[in-house]
C-alpha cells in the first residue's frame, strides 16, 4: 500500500524531470507545438512504455493513470510562461537535477515493477536502466542526433545500474523496500550529481587504428 | 458488420496513400528495392503496429488481413511504371491529397479500434493520432531525418485530434458510428487541406533567450 | 529436441556475429562504453525482439536464456583486447563473413519461430527477414544513419528472403526440419557471401525526373 503511493511519487518526479528535458529539446529544434508535446511524452513515457511492453503489461502505466497525460500537455501549453523564469539564473544546472533525479527515481521503479513481474534479478537491473535511459535515447533520435547518453564519457546509465543493484541487495538483506527505494535512488542520483560536479569520465573505447 | 466494411474501407485507403509517402521518400534517397519496401511498408504499418502492440491486440492487422502485405509489394515493384505518370503534372498536390487522406482514414479507424478496446475517450484520442502520424515519424527517422510532422508548423497532427474529438462528439450525441466516422474524416481530412491551402501557422514555440 | 538445440546454437552464432557488428560501429561513432554496449544489444537482440513483441511471444528470448545479455556483456568488456587482434589482418572480411552468417541463421530461426506461431508462409518469411534485419536498422539509427541494408544496393534481404524461402519449401516437400533450417542457412549465406564477393547490384528504384 505504502509501496504503491512510493513508487506513484516516484514515477510523476521522473515523468516531469524527463518531460522538461524532451521539452527543451524538442524546442531547440523549433519544432511546433506537436512535436514539442511529442517529444516530451517520448522523452517522458517512452522508457516505461517500452518495459512495459517488453514485460507484457498492460494496462501501461499512462493508461492506468491517465493524470500523467494531462500533466504532461499542461506542461507543453504553458511552458511558454514558466519557461523562461526557469531557464533565467539556473537552467543548465535544473536541467542536470532534474535529469538526475528522473535517471535514479526511474531506474529504480523499473527494477522493482520487473522484480515483481518474476525477472531475475540481472533482468530486473536491465529493465531498470532500459526505463531509466530509453526515453532518453528516443528523444535524441526523434531530434535526428546521436543519443547523448551514448557519448557522454561520464557515468549516466552505470549510476543507473548501481542505484538498481543497491535497491536489490538491500532488499536481499531484508531492508524493507521503501527504505531500500529510497537507498538506490539517492545511490543512483547522488552518483550522477557528483560525476557531473567532478567531471568522471568513463575509459573510452576506441576501435584500434589497423 | 457494415461498420466493419467501412473500417476495411478506411484502412486500405490509408495503408496506399501512406505507403506512396514511404515510396517517394524513399526513393528520394536513392534506397535499394528493399529499403524502398522496407519504408513504404513501415510508413502504412507503422501506426496500426504501434497501436496494437500498446492496445496488446492479436494478431496485427497486416497479419489478419495478409492482403495489404502484398498491396504494398506489388505497389513497391510496379513504382518504375506508374510512379512516372503520377507524378508527372501534380506530384507535390497528389501527395497532399493522399496524405491528409491517410490522415483522416487512420486517425479515425485508431480512435474507433482504442475505443472498441475498452480505452477512455483521451486515450483513444490519442491513439487515433498515434495511428495517423507514426508511420511518417518512423518513415522520417528511418530516412535520417527530423520527423517532418513535428517542425511543419502548420496543423496536421492537431487536424486528426479535432476529426477524433467529433467523432466521439457526435458518437456520444447518438449518432451512427458510420455516420460519426465519416464526419470524423471529413474534419480531419477537410481541416488538413484547407491548413496547406491557406498556410495555417501554428504558433511558434520558442526557448526563451537567456 | 534435436531441433531445439539446433535453434539454440543458430540463436548463440547469429547473435556473437550482430553483436560484433554493433560493437564495431558504435566504437566508430567514439561511444562510452555504455553506447557500445547498448547498441551491440540492439544489434544483436533487436531482431528477434521485434519478432517476439510483433508475435506476442514471451518470455524473450533473451529473457529465458539469460546467458546471452551475459556473452554480450563479456563481448563488451573485453574488446580492447580480442578486438586489435581480430581486426588486424582481415578487419573488413571477418565482418562480411560474421555479418553473412547472421544474417542466415537469424532469417532462419525467425521464420521457423513464426510458422510455428501459426503464421502463414508469407508473414513468417517477414518475420524471418524482420529477424535478420531489425537489429542492424536500429544500430544504424542509434548511431544516426540511414540504415545501410536500404542503401546497400547488394542483395541482403534478399538473400534471407531466398533462403526462408528454402527452408519452407524444403520443409513442405517433407524434408526433417533440421535439414531444411541447414539449407535454408546455406543459401541465404552462400548467397550474400556471393553478393558480396561478384559485387551484385540491385536494380536502381530512382525517382523519375519531372
Amino acid at each position: 500500500m505504502k509501496l504503491t503511493a512510493l513508487l506513484i511519487a516516484i514515477e510523476v518526479g521522473g515523468t516531469v524531470a524527463f518531460a522538461m528535458s524532451g521539452l527543451i529539446e524538442a524546442m531547440r529544434k523549433r519544432m511546433d507545438v506537436v512535436g514539442v508535446f511529442s517529444v516530451a511524452f517520448v522523452s517522458a513515457f517512452g522508457g516505461g512504455t517500452v518495459r512495459d511492453l517488453l514485460l507484457d503489461r498492460r494496462p501501461l502505466f499512462w493508461v492506468e493513470h491517465e493524470a500523467y497525460l494531462w500533466l504532461v500537455l499542461a506542461m507543453v501549453i504553458t511552458a511558454p510562461w514558466w519557461l523562461r523564469a526557469a531557464l533565467k539564473d539556473a537552467g543548465a544546472r535544473l536541467m542536470e537535477w532534474a535529469d538526475a533525479f528522473g535517471l535514479g527515481l526511474f531506474a529504480i521503479s523499473g527494477t522493482s515493477i520487473a522484480l515483481g513481474a518474476g525477472m531475475s534479478p540481472g533482468v530486473s537491473v536491465l529493465m531498470g536502466a532500459t526505463t531509466a535511459i530509453v526515453g532518453g535515447v528516443a528523444r535524441d533520435v526523434l531530434c535526428n542526433e546521436v543519443p547523448k547518453v551514448y557519448q557522454d564519457h561520464r557515468p549516466y546509465a552505470l549510476c543507473a545500474v548501481a542505484g538498481s543493484m543497491v535497491f536489490l541487495g538491500l532488499g536481499g538483506l531484508g531492508l524493507g523496500s521503501e527504505l531500500a527505494s529510497l537507498a538506490g535512488i539517492a545511490v543512483a542520483t547522488g552518483s550522477r550529481l557528483l560525476a557531473v560536479a567532478f567531471d568522471w569520465q568513463l575509459p573510452g573505447w576506441r576501435l584500434p587504428q589497423k
